[in-house]
């Protein structure tokens, strides 16, 4: 008998058989995922515990310690949100806000505006304080958000990673205790690369992302709540808006009382405790530094190739480098380039941006002298196949390296 | 000079060194995690590639197809949630409901409590059809209750983790769409080791975890929505209450446009891949039948050494088994042994199940003969030294896999 029509037509459930996924080396300047560590990779391949396991409960406990040293905290809340550094922000603002509350989010890009998303699917009442994409947020400005409302949030972004810019921290936490608000920070981008210093600065929330200057694959969202947020927490008249993110249910785990909440990503708390081990064994004070140079050995090897920052040096983050695309030259071209013929991954503009800006993540592993001078090497080649008479900024750069 | 007494006092935020972390073998019959095949946990050591790259976005769609098999689907949008299980339940939930909706939800274990948890967040009303844990819930009583208010939707757990039992699918959806209502199901426990056939089922959405049957570790909720799922998404009139979960974001970077929602856990994505490959490799319905055929040995040998299932024959799960703890018998004693002496980790009963029952996951790898021999001979082991005198079961299970 021959097959009928209907039997001939594909369907999408068919059983298919695949090969096993072949995946190609990339070096990875994009502001996150970011290059990870060999050591890391091989973490995920040990047995998958249970996540009641006696041993992994061991590993929950190293990370928590880990994660403290990295945030520069003594909070006894700090422990990974089981999501991405987007699942993070989620869990700061839906645990901090209640209905009728005031919450100032200060957006100066992509992930800022992300916040006031977020903040605009609670009952509270977003006070928008806005910045022009490229600028940090005035302090004054707040100020005068704070005081037109009944704030009981300041929340912001300590890097912007769409634009490159840093917003100074200090400060903030006494603007906003003076008004009884909480100050959450997002610190995906910069935790680990640049200081965040969360009880230093009062940071009530702060929160990251595994996969940026951190080192792990992308998966987990590190998270600290100061005594002042526990107490807003414990206070709280409404059930958190969602059970995944209810800090509360999840602390219960990760505390002595190790009440199941949800299962732990296990193989992903694996990379996490060995990306941390990293940290901690270099220490943070020599990993900021190492960052530093990297950027301004980025930074010098642009510009003797005649290419602009986007940013004033006063905004100016360590971490992300927003790059001007020079006049003339097609951004999409150039990254393609780099990717196929380097095998180099660096990120567009993101919104208004979109093909005015590179991207460049020094985060991590690839904040790497041997790293940059590759970076700045492959770039000037990309940029020639398209007709742009760049010179090499690799001397430039190796002369910071050296200094 | 000599140290202050506040520099002498051990600080949180103090940097520590840690050894890598070891991890001893195990094997698990706990009901998730699950053992993880060897090249599932090597795919996570490939290189951690960009959410944009062009590799990853072909790996992306390679999954999506598998997802399609797996889930017994032709729907377009399926996909996996970057969260585990339970996230997967508040995509599910959050993205079908909106305000002054009534939504059924019929709880007969922790999970479908989990479900009305959810619900009870939303500002939808929930109409509960409460169950005894260890049964199934009644379709006539789930009929009353869609009679008594205007719902829109129907949601409840296909395999109950925390009591074995396995929910009728079948009719579920005729009913749900007579009252125009979304029928959701959870398959956690149960996708790919026991029919869901979402589309022969008519299942509007449907979610499952990666560290169930699928054997992946923890971390992605595979989620699929229908048509009528979809035309819901599309005609709300309020957002979704989680960015993270607003499927209708997901959906963007999942389809055609690429348009970056949040960074996709790269890793665990390769993961998902490979284990949805070795699924794809040895086809669904062989695989049903290995799973039947572990759990049928099981129930023969724990009978022959006298212990009792504790759920009834008509309602029990293949792939979750909650047996009683024998009289006499303590839980956490048979169990330390098991994972001490043994390297077996099986779970214990969750809320009122407490010390009553044991529950012993036979999912994806450990429903293999070996494996269920093994737990077998271990379980009688750790009973004799706990002062039990049972029989080997190992026999009667033999007897099972030989037919």
């Amino acid at each position: 008998m021959s097959a009928t029509v209907t039997e001939q037509i594909h369907r999408a459930s068919e059983r298919k058989t695949f090969k096993p996924f072949d995946v190609p080396k990339r070096l990875l300047f994009s502001p996150g995922p970011t290059p990870v560590p060999a050591s890391v990779l091989q973490a995920m391949t040990k047995t998958v515990l249970g996540h009641l396991d006696p041993r992994f409960l061991q590993c929950m406990d190293e990370i928590k310690e880990m994660l403290q040293y990295v945030f520069e905290t003594e909070n006894r809340l700090t422990l990974p949100v089981s999501a991405t550094g987007s699942g993070g922000m989620e869990a700061a603002v839906f645990n901090a806000v209640e209905p009728g509350d005031d919450v100032v989010v200060c957006p100066m890009g992509v992930f800022g505006e992300r916040m006031l998303s977020i903040v605009e699917r609670t009952p509270a009442r977003p006070v928008v304080v806005k910045t022009e994409w490229g600028e940090a947020v005035d302090v004054n400005r707040i100020e005068e958000a704070m005081k037109s409302c009944n704030p009981r949030v300041l929340a912001l972004v300590h890097v912007e990673t769409s634009t490159g810019v840093a917003q100074e921290l200090a400060g903030l936490a006494e603007l906003a205790h003076r008004y009884d608000a909480l100050l959450i920070v997002d610190a995906v981008a910069s935790l680990s690369g640049q200081p965040v210093s969360v009880d230093a600065n009062g940071i009530d929330i702060c929160y990251s992302g595994s996969q940026k200057c951190i080192g792990a694959p992308p998966g987990l969202a590190p998270i600290t709540l100061s005594e002042r947020a526990i107490e807003r927490l414990r206070s709280r008249k409404t059930p958190v808006q969602s059970w995944y993110f209810d800090i509360s249910g999840v602390e219960k785990y990760w505390g002595q009382e190790r009440t199941y909440h949800h299962t732990a990503p296990v193989s992903m708390n694996y990379a996490l405790h060995e990306a941390l081990r990293l940290i901690c064994e270099e220490g943070l004070e020599k990993r900021w530094a190492r960052h530093e140079q990297a950027h301004h050995a980025l930074v010098a090897g642009l510009e003797a190739m005649g290419i602009e920052m986007m940013t004033p040096p006063e905004y100016r983050a360590i971490v992300v480098n927003a790059v001007r695309v020079p006049e003339g030259v097609d951004d999409l071209k150039v990254r393609r380039r780099l990717l196929t013929e380097h095998n180099i991954e660096i990120a567009g503009g993101l919104g208004v941006l979109k093909g005015k800006i590179w991207r460049v993540g020094l985060m991590g592993e690839s904040s790497r002298q041997e790293n940059v001078l590759r970076l700045l090497d492959a770039l000037q080649q990309s940029l020639n196949g398209e007709g742009y008479a760049g010179v090499s900024g690799v001397d430039a750069a190796e002369h910071v390296f050296a200094s």
